[in-house]
């Protein structure tokens, strides 16, 4: 085990990652806990070329399958290349989304099987999982209010209302299915209340 | 089945594909044998972006997971987009290189299981294999002879004697264990002699 502890971080469409991540940040500055924050798909100079080829909204025939592979590949670096040394070096990840976000989009959104999604997972990360998944969680209505008031989308975010619904459904799933790991965090409040649920939930993970 | 065949053209660096290829057109045209000419990594606009971060020099960090999977991302979209709709046209199907060349590179070359391999030519192909493929074979140190020749090379070309040495042989081995699809074409000598035993071949599968 790894001194460090790797903490994920999820949600669908304007469920709040971005300032919430910065209030988890402070805290951790706060502590004085050694960290480093990074984001899938993406984290490392070559898995950004490839979020550059997933995110681009030029590639309209990239199939489901193919959409899939790209992600783990770019998983697979980002593990090897900074996730993993940082852990071994006793340092804390933070990540920006992680392999429930497969679950949740190609599984729930586009329907790939989630059996298929469990064999890249066990391909790629062996049996590394993480220490603890915070699901920011907002009604699909609500979050997709927040994201056209922030303008210019991506090819995920031009997707239909069902999809995002379906991909809401699979993140709450996943936390059913694995409570000792998930935190879901309810981003619809004001954000003071907010980081007073965050912050419950970081004390209990740096206790 | 389809009514197309599907046959895929495999060789270590310098074994002189680009050539051999061409005479494989001609005697296709000759034939009027209806057929698309591709090539992997890529044979699609987004499988070559794929191509283009795999070929680029500069992406040294790349690991090799990562390099499998980004390999079967550009296989599955080619499959999906390109050859599976050729080969239900009733188009032959002729591919510089598929997934013998990662059991070759990837799994010879830099040591990957071919277990790890088969399970992604699983996930990603289901049962569909080649009908025929076809090996055109050179003794290392001869085929990188012609490659300095040429000039410029790839992140791939770069690698050490011993790297190619290794992909020779898993070729090898992987003839032998499929004798029935592969036909080992010999290179080494004059051009003519190394289209008469092209020819033999092509004979074969279009009879």
């Amino acid at each position: 085990m790894f001194k460090g502890k790797f903490i994920t971080i999820e949600g669908s469409e304007g469920a709040g990652k971005s300032t919430n991540i910065g209030f988890i940040q402070d805290y951790l500055n706060q502590k004085n806990i050694p960290f480093i924050l990074t984001r899938e798909p993406g984290g490392t100079p070559v898995a950004e070329k490839i979020r550059d080829l997933l995110l681009d909204k030029a590639n309209t025939s990239l199939c489901d399958d193919a959409e899939l592979l790209l992600m783990f590949a770019a998983r697979s670096q980002h593990l090897n290349e900074l996730i993993i040394p940082a852990l071994e070096a006793g340092k804390w990840v933070i990540s920006d989304r992680f392999t429930d976000a497969s679950y949740a989009y190609q599984g729930g959104g586009r329907g790939l099987s989630w059996q298929k999604i469990a064999q890249l997972e066990q391909w790629v990360q062996g049996n590394l999982r993480p220490d603890a998944t915070i699901l920011l969680d907002i009604p699909v209505d609500k979050g997709m209010e927040r994201v056209r008031e922030r303008g210019e989308t991506d090819r995920f975010e031009q997707e239909q209302l069902s999809f995002f619904n379906r991909i809401r459904e699979a993140y709450l799933k996943l936390a059913e299915e694995n409570p000792e790991r998930f935190h879901i965090v309810d981003t619809l409040p004001a954000i003071e209340k907010v980081h007073k649920q965050l912050e419950r939930v970081m004390d209990h993970l740096s206790s």
